[in-house]
Order: structure tokens, then C-alpha cells, then sequence
């Protein structure tokens, strides 16, 4: 049995590393990539799934490795988690991501406090979002309904890969990471004023994936 | 037991999310990295290869995760998969990579349906989808006949990445994915009249890969 | 068991489509980011070894997935494997990369039988060719005296990957593979008069692998 | 039983090897990529990742592939390891790495011994280092504690990926590698009087990882 402070201990570390991971791989990017958006998003996205990889193999058996509200949420809705425990892991979510933001901008001699001005209010960020955390619940709970836990890293590192490409939002698919990018005067940063309406995409997204996943999860035989 | 709704939901979903992927990011790519073409075809492939490991893991114990009606017609040839089960997944792909490819678009704020210009007819492109069509169909289907259906996802994705690049038609190598990609003025798309000639060419590698997948495969005792 | 000829056939058909991966991604690498070799050694480089971690994990079980006289011949000095056998699978190897650099010139559209300019002789290639040869039979060897045989197919694709890049010669490794490229007039290509020296350097490599292998490996406990 | 003569051969070869990797790789990528750093840190970081990959898949089963004095001293303060096994190990470390460089060297004709002018002193490379450490031991031995090794290879090598990019030291992490940096004048080298600077950051990460892996491990059940 883990204990509850050892897993949101695990929750707050993992969360601040994603975020130092995601805003510090920006910031190098854009540093030394100045002339091609592209590689810089390259080098983003790949760091992002490495990092994503290593954090679940190694925090995913003590705190779950969700390091996402939306993510705690689903696990609600579809598995018999009580609702208390999602909302215990949501602060430590939150606070660990504007942490690594922080961090993230000290290692790269940048203002601690800073504001993203990188403005993202538009319709087709919005239908980003929505698919871009739609297809995050389903690759996670797809493999939790069919008991291939063992293949989440994996899974979800070249899930969102892919994602920061095929989505004109570059998917941040995470309201905590929202936040925490909000830090951030990066190319993956986000303006405060646009953080609700990353959010309200995300919900909506996270409850498509729901639905999907309930529409597509091998029933149970009843015994 | 998965129902027969469920599988086919499942190539339905996976059919768009592939054509989300390879569309999404090839205008991405175009788009973010545009003075270099093996940049963009390298985001491309990386992408392409990463998205189809999540999809096979997530969706290869409900659906199969063929999305691709030469690989569907394969498993006729080598298993002992009744036609008619086939021609039942093949409209779900062909209507699963449109919609893909019709929000990839509307993410990237472009018309939603739109056809590509881009000429692809050529004796080097047709060896080309031949090769690359057989050389998917040889991953599969001796994976499946050695008993490690537990690496196709893997595998496929390293054989697709790497197709990208060793062939000049960047390896389409499926009929379903050809349709899609007609929807895009990215250079990942294929003008309308170019798709007949590729979906030959794929046909010819499907032969040819299930000729040596049975010349290969090793023979199983007679008990 | 695998019959002669389909163990026969893997080990032309791999070597085929390994030289098809290294000269067809070298071909479009060169063509499509002319303005960046490093570029096009990493293009190159991943397309490599994701090709060598399908092609292991697909044609392993049939025919050892070689490729390669020099671990061939390795394997007749770690394990029991007869000589005559080794010497069988040779031409097959050489045979397979000449046609696989053909078919990749095709491919391309350019001539289908032309030679390379790239002279490669110099004492730091002659070094690198030891090197890279030499890690490629501990990194496969070692993995097979710890019976860690599941492990081979990532672990080299790695290595290779690597030693694209830590060589000053791009890490043949292969006299096989060398031949093929001698076929290939672009970067990935050898001139005719730099294959035997290449070829010499990979022997005297192999020989180093060797020992260090046995140095390494731990013993066996006698019953 | 592995020999201690075959853990101490297998922790100078990996070592020099890892060297050879960082220092090599960092050389090409310099002189092949020379318009864009981060083009160069990109291949750097990624041959990095494979080549951790391979090195602890294939020397770990024989003398652990620590290749890093902090990993084989925090070995000792989180597990029974005694004192003067660990001692042992760190000469070999050393000399290894710096092996690995001077051949590095050789293999690019340049100056076989040659000293860095990379000055990185500052308080960001320093939040770096213990950040960028302390990360790397949480890594491995979370997952020791875990009962997990066979995860190590994979989280370590994509810990290390995304480490170069995320930290502005591009994460050395390792005095003996440190040490070896120090004879390439590439852009992974490191000037002689900054490698204090670093090991003494490094040994500071090195206890804010063993803290956090004594505060999150879960328990063992007493008996």
C-alpha cells in the first residue's frame, strides 16, 4: 500500500518535471532553433514523449502518473475511483506544473515570473483541444479496460508525439500544464486570457473520451 | 467476445485518427518547416510511426487495427478470415480516413474539403507502392505466423517510418489512407487522379507481399 | 524447424531490404535537405535503425536476420555454429545488397547501375570501421551469452543509430552492406577502390568483438 | 557469479564507449549541422538516448552500467552496496571516459588530446547539474526500489534525451563523463575549470535524488 502523501508527493513531483520538461525544452528550442518552427516543435515533441515516458514507468506505480486533472477526472467516470481522491490530486497537479515552469526559466537565466503573451483563442484550437484530449482518455483507458497497464508509457509518449503535430493547438491536452505554461513567454507558452478557453476545450474533449471509451471497451462477461 | 459493432467503431476510429495523423502533421510540417523538404517529410514519418504504435496498442485487441483494406484482404489469403468479414471493414476505413483527413483540415483552419494537385503517376512511384505495400504486408503476416502478434505494433511503426524515406512515392501502402490524403493540398496529399494508379500498385504489393509471406513462413507440424 | 532454403531466402530478402533502407533514405535524404549533411545523417540514421528493429524482429526467427558476413563468421567463433553454414549465408547476403541498392536507384529514378565516387580511405575511417565493427559484435554477442536474445533487434537498432553518428566513416559494419552501397552514387555510397580497405577494417573489428565478447561474457557454471 | 576483473572491464569499456558516444556525436553533429545548435544538440541528444539504450541493455547484466560515480555512490546510500565496491568502480569510470574521447578524437582527425574552452560556469548551468542529476538518480533507483530493472535502459536512455534539452547545461550529469568532455574542444566539451563547478553540482543533485527516492519508495512490508 502507498501512502497518500507518498502519492501526491509523486503527483507533484511528476508534475513539476513535465512542466520543466515541456517549458525548458521550448525555451532551448526557441533559443537555438530560431530559424524553423518546425524542428523547434520537433525537438519539443519528442523531449515531451521521452519525458513523458520515463515519468510514467517510474511514477506510474506510486502516484498513477496522471499529472492532469482531466485525466484524474475520466478515471472517475470509468473506473470506481471516488470523486474525493481525483480532487485531492488536482492542487498538487496545478502547483507542480507552475513550479516546473518556474524552475524551467531559472535553469535558462529567464525572469522567474513571467507572462506568456502567445494569444490561442480561435475555433480550430478549440477543435484541436477537444480531439487532442479526446484521443488522450482513450489511449489511457482503452489500455486500463483492455489490462494492458504495461503499455501506457509507451502509448501515451507517442500519443501526444504525434499530437503536438497533427493538431494546430500542439495539443497541451492538460489544464494543469495549461496553467503552468501560462509562465512561460516561449513559443510554448499561452496568454492567461486564453487558459479558460484551453480548459473548456479540454473538458469537452475529456468527456467525448469518455464517451468513446464506454462505446468501445470489450463488456465484461457476467459471471 | 467483441461485437461486430464495436470492431468496426473501433477501424472507423482508428481509420480517422491514422488520417488526422498523417495529414495533421503534413501540413504542419509544410507549414512550420518550409525550407526543407526531408525536415517536413522527417516530422512526417517520426509522427506517422509513433501515432500508428499507439493506435495498433490501443485499438489491435478490439478492431484489429488493420485500417487498411490490403492488410484486411491479406488476413483473407493467409488466416482463415472469411471474405465477407473483410468487405465489411473496408467502407469503415475508406469513411474513416476522409473524416480524418476533413479535421485535419478544419484544425489547421483550412477548407475543410479541398483536393490535392499534387502528381504522383510515375514507373518509380508504381515500384515504389509496390514494394512498400509488400513490405507491410511481409511485417504482419510473418509476425502473425511466427506467434508475435505482441510486436506489430512496433514493427509497424518502424516499417512505415522508415518506408517514408526509402521509397520515393513515401509509401502509402494502403488504399483507404490514398482516399484520405486526396483531401489534402499538403504534400503529403495525392490528386484525384493519381489514386487509381497508386491503389493498383498497392494491390500488385499485397500479392507480392502474401507470395513470400507463404514462401517464409515457417510450415506448422502436422500433429 | 526452418528449412535451409527459407533460412536462405530471409537472409537475401533482409539484406535486400536493409540496403534498400540505407541507400533509398541516403538517395532522398540528399535530395530533399541538400542544405544540411547533418540533417541528412540523421534522417538517415533513425530510417536505419528503425528498419534493422523490424527487419531483426520479422526475419530473426527464419533465418538469424544476419545480414552481415561478419557476424556470420562471428557467431561460427562464439557458438557451436558450423563454418560451411556462415560461408552458405555469405553470397546470400552480398547478393541481397546488391539488389536492394539496385531496386533503391530505381526506386529514385536514377540509373539502376551506377558507382559510387565517395572515396573513403584514411586512417581515422580505418579506425572507425574497428570501432563501429568491433561494438556491433559485443553489443549482438554479449546479448546472446546473457540469453537476453529478445533484446537484440532494439539494442542493435540503437547501436547503429548511434554509430552513424560517433564514426567518422557513418559505421558500415558490413562488408556485405559495403558492397551495396559501392552501387549508390549518393552520400551513403563507396567508391569501388575503398571497399576492400573498408572490408579489412571491419575483419580486424570483427576479431576485436570477438574478444572482447569472450573476455566479457560471463562463464558458464559447470553442472 | 560475475568476476569483479569481468564488472570492472564492463564499467571501463561501457564507459569508454558512452564517451565515444557524447563526444563523437557531438563532433559530427558540429561540423555536419554547423547553422543551427539546435539541430546539433538534437542528434547529440537522441544518439545519447540510443546509445544509453544499448550500453545498459548489454553491459548492465554484467557490471551494471553505472558509467557514473553519483549512480554508483547512490547506489551504496539507498541499497547494501558496501563502500569500497563503489570506490572500485569510479577509477575505471574515469578512464574510461576519458578514453572514449581521446579515441573520439582519433576517429575525426583531430588533436587526439585537446582541452575545452567551453566555459559554463554560472548559477543556471549549477541549478542545471543538481536538477538534471537528481533527476537521473530518482530515474534508476525509483525503479530499483520498484522492482522494475528491466525498465531502466528505456527510462534512463529517454531521461537523458529529453534532460539535453530541458536543462540549459544540456545535463552532464555524470563527473566521469565530465571529466572526458573535457578533452573535446566540440560543443560538448567542457573548459578544466568548470569541471569542479559541475561535480560539485552533481554530487548536490546527487543527495536532492537520494532524498527524494528514501521519501517516495513505497515501504517493504515488514514480515
Amino acid at each position: 500500500m502507498i501512502t497518500l502523501s507518498r502519492r501526491l508527493g509523486s503527483e507533484f513531483l511528476g508534475s513539476a518535471l513535465l512542466a520543466m520538461i515541456v517549458v525548458g525544452s521550448g525555451i532551448a528550442a526557441q533559443q537555438l532553433s530560431p530559424t524553423d518552427i518546425g524542428l523547434q516543435l520537433l525537438e519539443n515533441a519528442l523531449v515531451t514523449g521521452v519525458g513523458l515516458f520515463f515519468l510514467i514507468e517510474v511514477l506510474g506505480p506510486i502516484g498513477g502518473a496522471e499529472f492532469n486533472p482531466i485525466v484524474s477526472l475520466a478515471k472517475v467516470a470509468l473506473t470506481g475511483r471516488p470523486l474525493v481522491d481525483a480532487l485531492r490530486y488536482i492542487p498538487f497537479q496545478v502547483a507542480g506544473c507552475i513550479s516546473g515552469a518556474i524552475l524551467a526559466n531559472a535553469m535558462f537565466a529567464l525572469p522567474v515570473v513571467t507572462f506568456s503573451t502567445h494569444q490561442r483563442v480561435s475555433g480550430p484550437h478549440f477543435l484541436s483541444e477537444v480531439i487532442a484530449t479526446a484521443g488522450l482518455v482513450i489511449t489511457i483507458f482503452l489500455l486500463v479496460a483492455l489490462e494492458k497497464g504495461q503499455w501506457i508509457a509507451g502509448a501515451v509518449a507517442s500519443y501526444i508525439t504525434a499530437a503536438y503535430f497533427f493538431t494546430s493547438s500542439t495539443s497541451f491536452a492538460n489544464p494543469a500544464i495549461t496553467v503552468g505554461r501560462m509562465f512561460s513567454n516561449s513559443f510554448a507558452g499561452i496568454s492567461p486570457n486564453s487558459v479558460l478557453f484551453f480548459t473548456v476545450a479540454q473538458v469537452v474533449g475529456g468527456i467525448v473520451g469518455v464517451l468513446i471509451v464506454k462505446g468501445l471497451a470489450p463488456r465484461k462477461e457476467v459471471a
